[in-house]
């Protein structure tokens, strides 16, 4: 007999089932630091990079680019451990708060800043208002 | 002599044109709140919504069910005043620092809850953890 594999063995609904995917079989991710309260960075997931994330404790995105799941800080080293996992009112947002492992303070961002939101709408331009943690090249040999 | 629109007027980029807009035309934007960091709710731009956010001073979302510009707080009285507009390393999503009006303290979601966010996943399951400050009914008359 054909069973869903999106149910659980139990036949229960699982919590997985519960996240509204996109058509591509995404949804988006906020994580945030926990300490701080920092929003570090926006990435996406695919329901195997949740399930891993709720497994294991340490953030997995989905890379859309790569097309595969990223487990974040596999080249940087830059490990998210994962503290909470949060989704909102439509079941289609997850919040991350997380601690930034790698460095102190924490680098999220590829540039090698603290956070991907480091650019800010002034007289009419972004600018760029944060400074640059660690040289990108020391962190991606 | 036709002149492209999405150019300022002295032929200069404009910032809006700095934004990776997705196919639809539309950026993620994260809504979190100026004094605590808490972060409120997640929402979409198009480019007329980021500009009227701008311009305003106040969170213009778009709606993507409605079709339309979503003046946040039109039905509500939930008005979001921005303090600041951030852009991640990508161009492709929006940070906005804001202040949450119409109730002490703000809310957000329209669940009548401070925030979007009110869910956690503890023990295999979403739990609501968050109190409902006002009831909707008496938000959306």
């Amino acid at each position: 007999m054909l069973q869903c594999n999106k149910k659980a063995e139990n036949g229960a609904m699982s919590w997985l089932d519960e996240v509204k995917w996109d058509a591509q079989g995404l949804v988006p991710v906020i994580a945030q630091e926990a300490a701080t309260g920092d929003v570090l960075m926006f990435a996406w997931m695919n329901r195997e990079a949740l399930a891993k994330t709720a497994e294991l404790g340490r953030a997995v995105y989905f890379s859309r680019s790569r097309g595969r799941l990223w487990f974040k800080g596999e080249e940087s080293g830059h490990v998210q451990t994962v503290h909470e996992i949060r989704l909102d009112c439509d079941n289609d947002v997850v919040l991350l708060k997380v601690t930034q492992l790698g460095h102190e303070p924490g680098i999220a961002c590829h540039t090698g800043r603290h956070s991907c939101f480091f650019s800010v709408l002034k007289d009419g331009a972004w600018q760029a208002v944060d400074p640059v943690l660690k040289d990108p090249e020391s962190i991606y040999k």
